[in-house]
């Protein structure tokens, strides 16, 4: 792989715009911001997996995940994730779920480094993350 | 190119402050935080190309391009792009004119991923761009 | 270096989560979000260098800098720098640190892009830096 890859899980809707859900060049992988969009299904609107962050932040993980293995990566390959939020009280509520989560998921290698701020989403979204990743 | 080189296209003045307009090391291209001025005019304030998104919007595509261009890479070889808007409301918008214009750049390789949040930026800027690039 | 190593300086604590302060791998090094929270102590909660933007951006400077040369870069080394502040009134001032900073450190290589927004940050903080730097 040292073409450009779009990466587009079957849990992805193609692409709404000029953007992809992924891409991999060599042995770089960028995963674009995801959200906590369940899975796609055909004639559906794009719809969340709940209206908590617990939901939605579990939503965004395997969003990301599915992306990152659509490339041929995993959480070890990960060097970086961005972390948007729209509110200050949920970053406790956040952290917990992410450690309970990378715990679960049994990293071989050290976590990925995170940067956390907060900014605006689109309404009914709590969560957008995104990350870059390095494969071996 | 495997030193690091700034990048500092005609259209830009040199830098404001100690950071590039891009940098290119081996096959890794960033491009800065691009906003919609328009070229620089020796002696003229930077001036954004117009008050409406559609103005800033092309000009910041065109001043991503100028420094891509600067570093012997294009669209193509574009990864990540970070959109940053003001308003929640001028998504859509953007999205037409990003669809758009990335039809008219007729790339041959999948378009970038993509992360939009909305943010505070410098009064009168709608948007600001940026990009990583991997060449070939 | 070419497997994936947490970068933890002295002056940092273990991470409160499953993250690292930065990571690298191959010649690709990450730094993550970081404030201007003075050198851990054991069994002090993390504390601001002070409650001026002057204090703060300094400190970060230092906790970005420690971890670059834990994983053996220098700032000639980063690629992009990521600044994000809380007040749009702030941006002349960390200029004039940022450039102040930089030329005291006597770069050898063009300065790194930079983006800078404004987002919301936990109470008490007025900036947050990361880094990506490309290593050789």
């Amino acid at each position: 792989m040292t073409e450009k890859t779009a990466l587009t899980p079957s849990t992805h809707t193609a692409p709404p715009a000029k953007f992809s859900h992924g891409v991999r060049k060599g042995n770089i992988l960028q995963v674009a911001g995801q959200v906590g969009f369940l899975p796609a299904v055909e004639g559906r609107a794009p719809t969340p997996a709940g209206r908590t962050l617990r939901e939605q932040t579990l939503q965004t993980f395997a969003n990301v995940k599915a992306i990152l293995e659509e490339g041929g990566a995993g959480w070890d390959d990960v060097m970086m994730m961005r972390v948007y939020l729209t509110d200050v009280d949920h970053f406790a509520e956040m952290n917990a779920l992410y450690d309970q989560y990378f715990e679960e998921q049994e990293l071989k290698a050290p976590p990925a480094a995170r940067t956390t701020v907060y900014v605006g989403l689109p309404k009914g979204l709590l969560i957008e993350i995104d990350a870059l990743a390095v494969l071996g």
